[in-house]
């Protein structure tokens, strides 16, 4: 099977989910600046929202430039890290009308987390699919960010109970992780483990 | 004429249709565990059609790989599976809004008919414009999924008027079938057949 | 310049425009099947808007395949096309929610004869744009059908005034004209032409 | 990295950002031709709103054919130009809602600049990551027309304080910049560069 529809049909949801985030901008009440203001946490948190998914998107499109031929388990494997990718825009909306309180703060990080996990499947599949594909095992073998990012999920859930805006700072740092062109980050956070 | 466009269209309205179902889970009341209660019919119903969108692109998928050319007709037996594949939205927030009550579930299973019906159509139609594919002929000719498919649904909106729940069970049953690899569920269903 | 972008980005549009118009059927008010009966204008408006939609992604699609270049002014040509099959949703719902009266249903018949200009005026500017393209001539100079549909359009507008009910049987006259295999219709209708 | 994905992706974005306005036009509350007059700010700001994310398309198109390969940091580039045209939806909606007032036409402005800057720093990073391309180097060479907007939507946020009607027309004006042929603006703006 060729991989160029599961790529649109990936790029199609990924393009709706990040757009319709912005339906949930309700109007202002009035015409003055002062009335953006209330608006402040849906920008925030449709920021975050968007970064997330146009990591996701990046990570995809990367991960899929090396995979050649793709079968029924990896259709699902995807279509299961599309699910939870296209419940963030509700988390989002929970979180940013609630003002970042305690548990949308967590449910919002639960979520990624599972976006998390699932991508994390996606790219185990994909390398069952093709098992002498050797380019996409030396590039997904290097996944410490992967699993560093869903320990800092853990973390950031964790301390949600605490404070949410503890979470919220774990979440930008995952995002950050990934924001960081690879190299660098790789080289910082896995020096070590180059020097062997 | 190429099948490229047809292709991008239908991974562009399957994509949206799928999204969309998301703008139904109505912002819960409050912020806390407890006020996600009244969303679990909202999910359930959810991920069945997320499940059936899913089901109908992988086939959707797997069948037009091995078609060539499409034709005027296969272009409208192709809009007319898309038309019922769209009413999916409506009647899954029909019966999450009523809980599952009786005539929803029923037109739910109605309408996940129809989508049947319109894709073995679409499957005819591409059969006879292409009638010397001898591969296409070969895959479809083992439709035998398919029209299972269309007697648990009718078994199901019978069942609907004693006991909605026994209907969505037939619903998750074909979902379920086509959920598991291909090869083991005809290994299973189909073994008859396949001694001769 | 290619037009495989131009395709595409018609496509999605295309998509959204036939999938947002489902977000328009609204919850019936119980949970029985005459619950239902107040949808029927919305499900009739919604066919006929459908079944206009799918046809200008037929003839979009057809026309394409012979283009071979685009240049500027055709780009623009699509987007005016594009703007004008926008608007349908909105047509769509205005006569669904006033029960096809009068002045819904002379607007949609408007803006569904402004779509039928938009594909005249970008047919001809895709003919403008590759001068030589002998193929792309000869199937755009058979454009009967597309005036006979603005005469109909035009009729059907003025009929607005004495009954909407003719209005619509214009509009789905139009509809059958384009549904029913090209060759055919051609026969029937220009037979005169063709023996000349 | 391929640049297919980078394209399909925008388109898909651009397509859901250009139709989901269409949900803004809110149902007129009569059936009578007056009733649809207070809808003329939302179609006025819509046709602008339209036409602008049309030239983005359009310019994204061209700068795209040019390209060849896309890096991590282009990705990123991408995803803020989509970040900024994806809230033109919001101050488009907020504009037309309170009949072009002074600070929602400012704001207008202000997103409009901000999409500009964005497109800037993507044709920046497209240009580092393919240094030895001199058809891009070429083309984006001459971004007189990016700055001279830059330029308009400044003094069209300035005059915005004086009456918000002015900011309107620089908008529009820029819009008529980039939608006349680009050799005809550029041989009589830039007269005077291209006589060296």
């Amino acid at each position: 099977m060729h991989k160029g529809r599961l790529e649109a049909f990936s790029d199609g949801v990924m393009a709706v989910i990040i757009t319709i985030m912005v339906l949930e901008f309700k109007l202002p009440k009035g015409n003055t600046l002062q009335d953006l203001i209330p608006l402040l946490p849906t920008l925030i948190s449709y920021i975050i929202s968007f970064v997330f998914i146009g990591i996701y998107w990046n990570n995809h499109h990367h991960m899929f430039q090396l995979v050649e031929k793709v079968n029924g388990k990896t259709l699902w494997a995807n279509h299961h890290l599309l699910f939870w990718l296209s419940l963030i825009p509700f988390v989002t909306n929970w979180m940013n009308d609630n003002s970042f309180s305690k548990w949308p703060v967590i449910l919002y990080g639960f979520i990624l987390l599972l976006c998390g996990v699932a991508y994390y499947i996606l790219s185990k599949a994909l390398l069952k699919a093709s098992s002498e594909n050797e380019r996409l095992e030396r590039a997904l073998g290097q996944d410490q960010k992967g699993i560093l990012s869903m320990v800092i999920y853990l973390i950031g859930i964790g301390l949600g109970f605490v404070n949410p805006l503890f979470s919220l700072a774990c979440y930008v740092t995952v995002a950050i992780i990934w924001f960081i062109p690879d190299k660098r980050v790789e080289k910082v956070v896995f020096s070590e483990e180059k020097e062997r």
